[in-house]
C-alpha cells in the first residue's frame, strides 16, 4: 500500500474512533499511566486502567483493544497482564504487547516471551534490543533504552514476526513493521522523542487506538507509528529543545492531527 | 443559598486554606496521583499519599480531609481505602469518596458499596453511571466514563443522598449536589474537561480541600464543583482544543482563582 | 571549594553524562515516577524504574547510580528498596536515599532508619523534619512537608552526616550539605518549588545524576542542589505564579542549564 492509501486508512479509523469512542484497556506500568491515558483521550478513544484479577477479565470484555505493557513488572501483575491479554484474544479483540525492557534483565526477557507465547498478541511493538531478546539474540539495552542498531532492522522485524506469529514493529530512529512476509519502513519521528519518558509506550497506545475499528493490521500499525512520529516532528517544531514544552506539544500535535493529516507527511513505504 | 453567598463561602475557605495549609490525605489511583497532588498544592493545601496498612491510620490522623478514590483497585488496596476512610470519620474529619468505575465491573460496584457503607463518607462524587450503580440502577458506563444521561439528575442525586446518608454530587455536563433534601445545580464546566484524564478525580480533590476548614457541606461541595468547572472554562479560553496545553492551563487557572473569583461566574442555583 | 570551581565540576560531570548516557535506577514512589524519569532524561541520563525482587539486583547492576525513594512505602516495596540500595553499594555505585515523610509516621521513621543503616547510602537528601527524625529529634512535619525551621541547619546536617556516616543534604529555603566535617550552604531556589509536587524527589534525582561520573561527593551534591535551585529560579521568571506552567518551565530550564550554566549563578559557599 502507498503512503497516501495508508493515510486514508488512518484517517478513516480516527473518524470511526471519534464517532464510537472505543474503550482501550491498559494493563501498563506506573511511569506512563497518566500520559498514555491522556494520549488515548487525545486520539478520541477512552482509556481505562484496571489490573485486579477480580475484574480484569470483565473490564477487558468491554474494551475494543487492549495494551499489555510490562514496564514495571512484578509477579502480582504478571497474572493481570496475561489474563487481560488472553481474554481479549479469546474475544477476538486486538492486543498490542509492549515488552518494555526485555533483554535488560532475565526476568523481563522470560516474562516478555511468556506474554508473547501465551497471549499471541496482534502486534508486538518494541525497540531493537527488546525485539532481539525475544528471538534469543543479544540486544544491547540500557535500562529500557535500546543501544542496538541492527544491521538490518527489516530482517529483524520480519524474522520476529515469523517466529512470534504476529505483526512486529521495531521502532527506533526508523521504524519497521512486518507481518513476516511484507514489511513497511516508517521514517517519521524526531530525536526529541527520545528526550521524554514513555514515548515508546505512547506509540504502543497509538497502535492500539488505530486497531479499534478493524482493518489491515500491518498497514494500520505502520500508519499509527507514522502518525505518532509526525506528531513528534510537529511538536519539536514548536518546542525546539525544550523537553517540558515538547511533552505538552506532543499531545497537542497528536490531537490536531486526528482532525487533519496533511498530505504527503506520513513517510511510509514498503521495504 | 445564592451563588454570591456560595462564592463568599468558597473564598473564605480558600483563605483559611492559604493560612493554615491543611493536609489532604489521598488513598487514590496510580493514574492521577501526580496531578491530584499538584491540584491540592495549587489550591493552597498540602497533599500526602500513603497506603500501607502500617501507617495509613497514623497518616490519616494528621490530615484535615481525606480522599478515598478507588480508580485502580485491588484487594491489597481495599483495606487501605477502608482504613483511611474509617479512621478519618472516627476522628470527625471529612471524607470524599470517589467510586471510580462503579458499574463497569461487578468488583468495582461491590467495592464502591462497601466503601460507602463502611466509611459513611461526608460526600460521594461520581458520574451518573457510578452513582446509579450505587443505587442498584443500570448505569451505562464505558470504562470509567459515564454514557448515562439520566432523565432527571436532580432526582438521582437526591435519591442517592437519601439512600447513602451523605451529600452526593453527580457530575457531568451539569453537576447536581444534594443532601437528600435540598439540591444545587452547577452549570460551570467545559467539554475540554472530558478530553484529559483525571478531571473527575481532580473535582473530588477540590471538594476535599474546600471541606478542610468546616462550613456547610452541601454548599461547599457545590461551590467546589463550580470553582473547578470555572477553572475549566478559563483554561479552555486559553488552550482552545489543545489538550496538552489545557492540562497546564487548568492548574494555572485554578491557582489564579484561589486568589480571586470574579463576581457572577460561579453558576450555582438551588434546584 | 569556591562556587566557580563547583560550577566547573558540575559542568564537567554533565558533559560526561551527555557523552556516556549513564543509567540511573530508581526505586521510587508512585507520585513522582513520571516526573523524575523525565528529569533524568532532561539532564542527559537514562532512567529506569524496576522494583520486583526477581530483577531488582540485576537491573541495579547495570546502573551507574541508584535513587532509593520511600515516598509511597509498603512492606512489599521495602525489600526492593533495600535490595537495590545494598546491591549498588556492594558494587561501589553511588546511592542517594530520599527518606520521604520520615517523622510523619512511625512506620516511615523506622523504615528510613533501616534504609540508612542497612544500605549505608552515599548521600541522604531530605527536608529538615525528615533529617531530624533520623537523629531521633522531634521534627515538625505535615505529610511530607517540613514545618521545622531548625535554629541551625548547618549543625543539623553536620550531626546527621556524622551519625549516619554519609553526606547529608538538608534542603529547604536554604540547603545545607555536609560530610560531617565540612559543610556547604546553597542559596539558590524559589518559593514556587514548594508549589508543585515532587521537587524534593527531583532534587534527589539531580544529585544521583551528578554522581554518575565520579568526583567529590560533597561538592557535587551541593552543586546539584544549586543547579536544581537555579532551574527553579529561571522557571519562576518565566512562569510567575502559574504552577502548571512552572512545572513545564522547570524541566525546560534544567535542560537548558545542562548546556550552559551562566557564571556567578550557582550560589554555593562553605558554611
Amino acid at each position: 500500500m502507498k503512503a497516501e492509501e495508508i493515510r486514508s486508512l488512518v484517517r478513516e479509523n480516527l473518524e470511526k474512533v471519534a464517532e464510537t469512542r472505543p474503550l482501550v484497556h491498559h494493563v501498563t506500568n506506573f511511569v506512563v499511566m497518566n500520559v498514555t491515558a491522556n494520549l488515548t483521550l487525545c486520539l478520541g478513544a477512552l482509556p481505562v486502567m484496571a489490573h485486579a484479577r477480580e475484574e480484569v477479565e470483565e473490564m477487558t470484555a468491554h474494551a475494543q483493544a487492549v495494551v499489555i505493557n510490562m514496564g514495571t513488572p512484578s509477579p502480582a501483575w504478571e497474572e493481570s497482564l496475561l489474563l487481560a491479554g488472553k481474554t481479549a484474544r479469546r474475544l477476538g479483540r486486538p492486543v498490542v504487547l509492549d515488552p518494555v525492557g526485555a533483554g535488560a534483565t532475565s526476568y523481563r526477557t522470560r516474562l516478555a516471551l511468556r506474554l508473547a507465547e501465551e497471549i499471541r498478541p496482534t502486534v508486538i511493538r518494541g525497540n531493537a534490543a527488546e525485539i532481539s531478546s525475544l528471538l534469543g539474540l543479544e540486544g544491547k539495552i540500557r535500562g529500557v533504552e535500546s543501544l542496538s542498531c541492527p544491521d538490518d532492522p527489516v530482517r529483524l522485524a520480519r524474522n520476529a514476526a515469523k517466529e512470534l506469529g504476529c505483526v512486529v514493529a521495531v521502532t527506533g530512529e526508523k521504524d519497521v513493521v512486518s507481518d513476516g512476509d511484507r514489511a513497511y519502513l516508517v521514517t517519521n519521528g524526531h530525536p526529541m522523542l527520545g528526550r521524554i519518558t514513555g514515548t515508546g509506550c505512547m506509540a504502543t497506545t497509538t497502535v492500539a487506538v488505530l486497531l479499534c475499528s478493524g482493518g489491515p493490521v500491518l498497514e494500520l500499525t505502520a500508519g499509527a507509528l507514522a502518525l505518532f512520529g509526525l506528531a513528534g516532528e510537529e511538536a519539536a517544531r514548536m518546542a525546539g529543545e525544550r523537553p517540558g514544552t515538547f511533552q505538552v506539544e506532543l499531545i497537542d500535535s497528536l490531537h490536531r492531527l486526528t482532525g487533519h493529516i496533511p498530505a504527503g507527511r506520513l513517510l511510509v513505504e514498503e521495504a
